[in-house]
């Protein structure tokens, strides 16, 4: 491809991004392909002669799109969101053209100080003091994954430098909600310790982790000789955004040397706007945060932010030196690739960068509170109306609701009944909504926090559930 | 940004990068900026109020362009090739502009679907049978370590279900060669095995690992009562392209039940050209491979191709089943959210098929005969010439050198002469090349491969070579 063919080509599909995005809302948020349909339209081989891009551009519009769940979509609530801005597009279109890996510093010095900087940025937009350094990981379950090792290898003084896991007396023991995210448990048993010495905790009524629980877990590892290891809290859960009180969980961290990893990955975006701080008072305690830029933020995948309290233990744990890697600067630079698992890494700060001074800082809390208050609409609305229930507290964007016919009192009928409500919205296409299931009972998320999302939208998502649900 | 808006900024960003691919030869390779002078630009915050996007572009020229490295020019031959492709920005470009989130089938069937396709496209392409399944992971790093985690479950039967790796009695040990990867080293470590039970293995004149070595140590390690869990095995090292012969070492996995990953990062991509397939014979016997289509063929990062034998296992390792990521779908689908460490996941898939399309087999393979005839080129000049010494095989398209000026004997000050010549050449701007130490040694690896690369970049950088060197 010519830059000339490349010009023409760029310029309709940016194009097409603009006029998907000013169409989305008329399509079907989920799709409604069945499963092999879209592989059904490819063929088996790659093609052995070049083909007119333009070909592909058709193939994308009838095989692609029909099989694309619309998650720029306004009426999409489920999971969380994963927002992608117009300008962090266009950021990391420029990533893309220049093609840069930011493995090391020489690598394109300003690969590693952008992100150095915008890491920063985000840093004081989130109220974290200056103790923290950031680097970009990919996901925050990759983050999670990271802390674990790092815990892992605090707390059997570097054993990866000797016998490793395998030489450890006494067993290592880890301990998070029994609401925290699967991504932790799967961080501890690939870290290699153990789904029996990794501990659950009770949650008390509103899903937060129950500290009386922690304390008497810790207490009974440690009578039976076992070794705290890690902590992991969650700000804003997956199933209804609780967050764990972070002040006594990180006293229990210290009194028993656990690293205290908090995954902020959804809710932590909400930190830009000062009045949501008080949902994790004591962050400044802990030893290593995960917030995702690439949720509600818009920077698009793969973009979550890990900080550290002590950066130089995570570049200890990660780093290697081998000769074909070092150069001049080392002594002298940040080298990302000694922060994480992978060793390549594309320019991803620049799309931050794009969204942060586009939005500005206000234009970004300012959609962060539209969001908040979109939500508040939608619990109040809940709970003013008869057969409907919130069944968690709304302390960010998740609504969690539960819809009980009159005179159904069977729970495995009212499971079913708001299963089978939640389907039938996303199988019509006008939203998208994920159901899950909380102290035994299937319960409904509306997660708000689409960047396209407006109060109109959740009006009409709420008529919809009305409709579906049948009152 | 209204998309109006992003229509002009696209185009324009469109047109820069097509400019900057028509311009990038003469500009320096290797960045010049000084450590610290980047970040000295950038304010220390973000900003508050939204700022023009115009602005953000005068700045990405004024402050980023400067501080980049380029990895898409002619004349860079440092380290392996990171080539982005114009077709594959447009893929990438049409991914970002959808925003869609491919962790399970239904969050986007064709986010799955396509990626199951152009994996198994691949698959033929590098003339690997239907016993392989591929899936994509952001680097060869984190596929390695995946590797790791899989034949550590694989060793202990699923330990990390019980004890973990903390209960094992035997120790496992891993085994690469001398010249494998750093990355190698780093994933068993991080997968907790520790240092003392890494074995790298010595190689032979042409830096392949030694059978006689690995079965030795095998043997030595099985008497003492470890137990062998893996062996890492490379289709071209990164110091010289080096391939360790995969028909005895499959062999010896078999004897020893151990599983036989084989990093092939950069030189499996020389695969697609059948001729160059000798260098894997024994492939079908391995475990996993890995694969990067971001270094030689040009989809940019992060997209590399994870090739498993045995699918369910890498899944039974790697799946969590939490009720909110349940679907209605999952046991007719392939949930890609199960074959990696990360649950969330771009849609990379689109810039794999857009290159496949545009570029055809044919002409993909047509630039890699291209890029292993320039090297052998490069390999004929420097053999015939006077004081330069050719000191590995060149089996692919890297060309590893020394310059030994006339009457100078002492090893350390021949080391130095050839650190500083390339040193030269990179601080000059008119090319980049890494060096490393191979057997005590030091040696310029002249990658060749960048998809600008013509046979006259070639011969440019030879000449510069032998002017730089003082010859």
């Amino acid at each position: 491809m010519t830059p000339d063919e490349f010009r023409a080509l760029g310029y309709k599909i940016i194009d097409w991004i603009a006029e998907y995005r000013e169409t989305v809302e008329p399509r079907r948020v989920m799709s409604h392909e069945a499963p092999g349909a879209v592989r059904a339209k490819l063929p088996a081989s790659a093609p052995e002669e070049p083909e007119p891009f333009e070909r592909i551009l058709a193939d994308f519009e009838r095989i692609v799109v029909p099989g694309i769940t619309h998650w720029n979509h306004p009426s999409f609530f489920a999971y969380f969101p994963s927002n992608t801005s117009l300008s962090a597009v266009l950021g990391d279109l420029l990533a893309s053209g220049l093609g840069v890996q930011c493995m090391s510093w020489q690598t394109s010095p300003a690969g590693t100080e952008l992100e150095e900087a915008v890491m920063d940025w985000l840093r004081q937009m989130l109220g974290l003091s200056e103790s923290f350094r950031g680097c970009i990981q990919d996901t925050s379950s990759n983050a999670t994954f990271v802390a674990m090792l790092c815990a892992r290898e605090r707390a059997t003084d570097d054993a990866r430098l000797s016998g490793g896991l395998q030489s450890i007396a006494a067993p290592l023991t880890v301990y998070t909600s029994e609401q925290a995210h699967s991504s932790v448990e799967k961080a501890v048993l690939l870290a290699g310790i153990g789904q029996e010495q990794f501990r659950t905790i009770e949650t008390d009524g509103q899903y937060a982790m129950r500290v009386d629980a922690l304390r008497a877990r810790l207490e009974e590892d440690v009578r039976a000789g076992k070794k705290p290891c890690a902590i992991v809290a969650t700000v804003g859960t997956t199933a209804t955004t609780a967050s764990d009180p972070l002040v006594p969980i990180a006293k229990l961290a210290r009194e028993y040397g656990a690293w205290l990893h908090v995954d902020a990955a959804m809710a932590g975006i909400a930190m830009i706007a000062p009045e949501c701080r008080e949902h994790w008072t004591g962050i400044e305690e802990v030893d290593s945060i995960a917030v995702d830029p690439h949720k509600w933020l818009g920077t698009g995948m793969h973009l979550s932010a890990y900080y550290v309290r002590d950066a130089s233990y995570l570049t200890r744990v990660m780093s290697t030196q081998p000769h074909y890697l070092r150069t001049a600067a080392d002594d002298k630079v940040t080298n990302f690739r000694d922060w994480g698992i992978s060793l390549g890494r594309r320019f991803r700060a620049l799309k931050l960068w794009c969204l942060l001074r586009e939005q500005g800082t206000s234009g970004l809390v300012a959609r962060i509170r539209r969001d908040l208050a979109n939500a508040k609409w939608l619990e109040a609305e809940v709970r003013k109306t008869e057969g409907w229930e919130v069944v968690a507290p709304v302390p960010f964007q998740t609504v969690c609701v539960r819809h009980v016919p009159r005179g159904l009192r069977d729970e495995e009928a009212i499971n079913a009944h708001n299963l089978a409500w939640a389907d039938r919205i996303n199988e019509g296409g006008k939203a998208y909504l994920t159901s899950t299931v909380v102290a035994g009972r299937r319960i409904v998320r509306v997660s708000v926090g689409s960047e396209a999302t407006e109060l109109s939208h959740v009006k009409k998502l709420w008529a919809l559930m009305q409709e579906t649900a049948g009152t």
